[in-house]
């Protein structure tokens, strides 16, 4: 896409720190860090998010992402955990509209990255639960 | 393994509620439900963590995610987005130690999940950011 930065990432129009390319995905530094290492491992098809990969795109990058995890953990010894990240939409903290997977480095609890999952396991009763398994479920099958 | 609540939900050992299973993975709702249709997708293959992924699997359990994602998405009218998180070592808060994916839908900002990526832009110059990459990039080769 013309107006794409990851594209223009990709074709090389804009430069980039390249950690790892092949035919299907370029690995490269996101320039904001929010850890030492902060990856982006980008399909060099555009697609926008998740919802728009087939089965064999989803495979394809995927399969690069376990070598590129232990590169980035052998990289730095004070490395204790990864979290890897892919964000759909402006509300979950999409801002660039090609699909990327983040992979970021841990250090320590206050190193620049942190998220914050609620429990609400007393919230949902067993019918409400199923009721969701259900809508899912059903999705599924159309 | 024998003291892996996952290997027992995917045994049946301890029951789910699923959503879709095939040889290679299964996905069940999160109890703690950070949000509704908060879903996990787990390879039935024992792996504690990405680094222990090889292609094959890597491949397999990803190929399943778009599709899931897709029904989520579809399961409630109100979801405007999704976040894809897996968490490697306790630090990155992975509490379940056999590799899993959270499929995260939101609905609003504060729906019961958050993260926080802090920007690090200004704060590496040239030089810092090509000594990473290097680092990585070296690791890829060994």
């Amino acid at each position: 896409m013309s107006n794409c930065v990851f594209c223009k990432i990709i074709d090389g129009e804009i430069p980039s720190y390249t950690i790892y390319e092949d035919e299907y995905v370029k690995a490269f530094l996101d320039i904001s860090q929010a850890t030492p290492g902060h990856t982006l491992v980008v399909p060099k098809k555009h697609v926008a998010n998740i919802y728009e990969y087939d089965e064999d795109l989803a495979e394809k990058v995927f399969a690069r992402i376990p070598k590129i995890a232990r590169a980035i953990k052998k990289s730095a010894p004070d490395i204790v955990g990864m979290n890897i990240v892919n964000n759909n939409g402006e509300l979950a903290y999409q801002s660039v509209f090609h699909s990327h997977f983040h992979l970021i480095p841990r250090y320590s609890k206050d190193d620049g990255f942190s998220m914050h999952f609620q429990d609400n396991s007393e919230k949902y009763n067993e019918d409400a639960l199923e009721q969701i398994k259900e809508n899912i479920a059903k999705s599924m099958e159309e």
